[in-house]
């Protein structure tokens, strides 16, 4: 993936002239192009990593994989956060990695851990590279070096159970390898977070991920079975069984763990047949609170479509602004034009035939009953058409000087308006009071029996050279105004570090102690991704 | 509860004369009937909890409400397995609390544990006490004395939220009393294990129970949202929140810690919408493996009944024998006959009317397809009749001199045959290797989407003054088994004492150690039920 923002090669997806227009006008924007700097205009530190430490980790790996070059050092030094852009984009990361080490299975990463633990060398475990809460900031705690630990090359399907709905697969593997092979099988694992193109399961599973259908598919916590991690003090397996009552659960207490724990290398996975139809297509409602009371009426009643994108009024905004599902030009932007209402919800069902008809009926019923109004599948085609588009169309916005990301968590349905109004206040006000206002505006993508996720996004005119603290008065309002309201730091993105500070309050003292505790008995020297998750106690 | 067997006062379900027969032919017995000791026959040890402790848990709870009087002791010192009753019917259970300490709140719960910790005393937390796995035994490790902790004062339904479908209760309350608290909300939490009528919710959630409902309601781990214990070391609560991505989920730890971590003292429950309507009935198959097949292929299609007991041969002859059903001669029994089908599958739907009737007709064609014929409700009213039987029923067998117990796990779907084969094989032949031939059967009561639970039951005749070491010989083949297989060894009974040794097989060494850290951390002296759940390392 390039160094500097999303995508591989010159894949670009423009932005249309329209929304452009439509942007410099809100976010008051100087019309100006930034372009990134070039790549050897970055000076990195020497390595820090010691010649004994190398010859170690080249006696795990092999010597052709450990790695020091800048390019690869730069590209396993950051996530792509926006401020992991920003920082690239100038030419000024976080400092970096003092290398990157490539292990091929299993074993080696328990050695290539083993080593570092021996050698005093911290290790940011690197699946797909596409963290945006800070996981692979290259922190060395207080270790003398810091490595990148990339499992692209633990990788591969090890077993396909048909009848049990379960694959076995290495942790490297990246999602669309995985969704290729399981097809084969007419399996799918429907697991299809925005990062989807780059996403590594490891990864997902490492950081309790959620893929836009999740909502029918479940998330990647409740498709795990087993999960294989490899410790500085050796490998912790969980048991791969569709339920048990054998005490708590460890494989909750592995997915989630972000590397602070150890690397996780094998999943044991629960897969679904694979659709043989989609439908998506789009709901309209006056205005949120009412889409959402349908919504939760149709969760409730058993009727949760598999996709759910229910948008309030300045996101639907910027949806249509944005084209992202068809521009106010395009045949949706005037089909919602015509319905005269506020909020665009898009719907989706997968499955086999007469179950997708079925289902849709019954969610559709509901929906209607709650003051919905179909709008058909122009809707759902042009969101299907664009799902992965929002990291391409960001590097865009960032050529063009726009703050630009996402906060989200989720709360109990009787929480959601109050949460999404006290949240998007917050952040509007953060950013006003700088003199950069913003557009926010407030998705559900996720729905619960008991809750909903909310995902904000936030637009606003960047404050050159004051990027960094102009983007953490918007979040730090956030966040406090999403943990005073007792909701969750983080549904589907993680903690890594730039929630660190923040989970503790959803934790506990003794919640914190307690992971921590768990820590020092896994990795007693601290080596494992030092400064991620666990808050400081 | 009394306390050398199961329910209250008088109440018994008397044997059919029919089942005692055929039971008398199967089984060898000599037509004797054995009553329990007398209360007074137990001769306890004086109570070694020493004055100043003593005080201090009066100064916590207040004085009337520290107890060591015999009954109240002997009714504390165990839970209602096969050996428990075995044991408490001869009069000789394993040693008692030293006294039965009941607190009235979350607060006065820290202040005895705090107590204890200091005191050197060790605490069996006490709910519903219905353990079948030891979970109650009276260990005190290496402190100097234990006491008994009962919840039942801890009791009430804090707060319902029904929009969000919630329900905020105090973790002593009787699973009933919350069921009728909910009912006047149009609310349920729909889990009903076979201990239902006496077991609280807090040990439903320390013990991962499952109910007999749990296909459609889901086990109380997935029920429960949020966790509040009490430890040694202060309180530690889990956030109440529909999902989360904020690293591990410490829910996931409490849940099923079984007194070893801390008491828990409050949940947040899901709950449903009240079922308007409840529809069990009778499918008859040719063979366990047919039924498997068809079943696996209806849940994989999303048509999951909300109640599933599928039994194999022996099984359905047992339960045709004992009447549980219906019994041979009555209607049940001779419409079964009349199918000339080997196996019997309850299966019921619970819901909206409609609902019921759609997902009926859907799970319905599946089985019928997959070689299974209705044969109406009259099985399924005669299930519903007798679910909260087996536990009475139990004690006329114990009266009789017969051994009776059920093994329980869970695996994939393509594992069930082969271990269901294995388990029932290992059980009969430890048996009839002590000149006990033994009867037997299986069931499936809980289906996932990639594996069910297996449950089997166990009848012999009992070897008086040996029960405890034929018991065992059947316990360990079962056990055995099981974990060789690499099927968990509780999917719902929990570990409690009768599995800590074999859980070991399934965490694996670091895994054991990793629960020993964190019990380190929360309970640094060791006070929280010695010798329950975490296996010796």
């Amino acid at each position: 993936m390039r160094w500097w923002g999303w995508g591989l090669g010159e894949r670009r997806i423009p932005l249309t002239p329209g929304f452009e227009r439509w942007l410099a006008t809100a976010l008051e924007l100087d019309g100006a192009v930034r372009a990134p700097v070039e790549l050897d205009a970055i000076a990195l530190e020497p390595t820090a990593l010691a010649a004994r430490a190398r010859e170690r980790l080249e006696a795990s790996v092999g010597p052709g994989w450990v790695r020091a070059d800048d390019v690869t050092r730069i590209s396993h030094s950051a996530g792509k956060s926006y401020l992991d852009l920003v920082r690239m984009r100038a030419g000024t990361p976080q400092g970096a990695v003092d290398a990157v080490v490539y292990p091929a299975s299993h074993e080696e990463v328990l050695a290539v851990l083993a080593a570092c633990a021996a050698e005093r060398v911290a290790v940011v475990p690197f699946g797909g590279g596409t963290s945006i809460v800070g996981g692979l900031a290259p922190l060395r705690g207080d270790q003398d070096a810091v490595i990148s630990l990339d499992l692209a090359r633990v990788a591969g399907i090890l077993a396909v159970d048909g009848p049990s709905l379960t694959v076995s697969v290495a942790a490297g593997t990246r999602a669309p390898v995985l969704e290729a092979a399981l097809a084969e099988h007419d399996l799918t694992l429907g697991h299809y977070p925005d990062s989807f193109e780059f996403a590594s399961v490891g990864g997902c599973a490492a950081t309790r991920s959620v893929g836009q259908a999740s909502s029918g598919y479940g998330r990647i916590d409740q498709a795990v079975q087993g999960v294989r991690l490899a410790t500085p003090r050796g490998e912790l397996s969980s048991a791969a069984l569709p339920a048990s009552a054998a005490g708590p659960a460890l494989r909750e207490l592995l997915v989630g763990s972000e590397g602070v724990l150890g690397v996780i290398t094998g999943l044991l996975l629960r897969v679904r047949m694979r659709p043989a139809r989609h439908r998506y297509e789009g709901v309209v409602f006056d205005d949120f609170p009412t889409a959402v009371e349908a919504m939760r009426i149709a969760v409730q009643d058993r009727a949760t479509p598999d996709v759910v994108r229910l948008t309030d009024v300045p996101q639907t905004r910027l949806l249509m602004a944005a084209g992202e599902s068809g521009g106010r030009r395009a045949p949706l932007g005037r089909q919602f034009l015509r319905s005269r209402r506020g909020v665009l919800v898009i719907v989706g069902w997968e499955g086999q035939l007469d179950a997708v008809d079925r289902r849709r009926l019954h969610t559709m019923t509901l929906l209607r009953r709650g003051g919905g109004d179909a709008i058909g599948e122009t809707a759902g085609r042009a969101w299907s058409a664009t799902r992965f588009a929002p990291p391409y169309v960001r590097d865009e916005l960032l050529d063009r000087g726009v703050l630009v990301d996402q906060f989200e968590t989720a709360t109990t349905w009787t929480g959601v308006e109050a949460l999404r109004t006290a949240v998007t206040g917050a952040i509007a006000n953060a950013l006003a009071a700088r003199g950069t206002p913003a557009l926010v505006g407030c998705q559900i993508s996720h729905v619960y029996l008991t809750g909903a996720s909310l995902t904000f996004t936030v637009l606003a005119r960047a404050q050159p050279g004051e990027e960094e603290p102009q983007w953490r008065a918007a979040k730090d309002a956030a966040s406090a105004t999403i943990t005073a309201a007792g909701a969750t730091i983080s549904h589907h993105h993680g903690i890594g570090r730039d929630h660190a500070d923040w989970v503790g309050a959803e934790l506990g003292p003794l919640g914190s102690s307690s992971l921590a505790a768990l820590k020092a008995h896994l990795d007693p020297t601290g080596v494992m991704n030092p400064g991620k998750l666990i808050p400081a106690l």
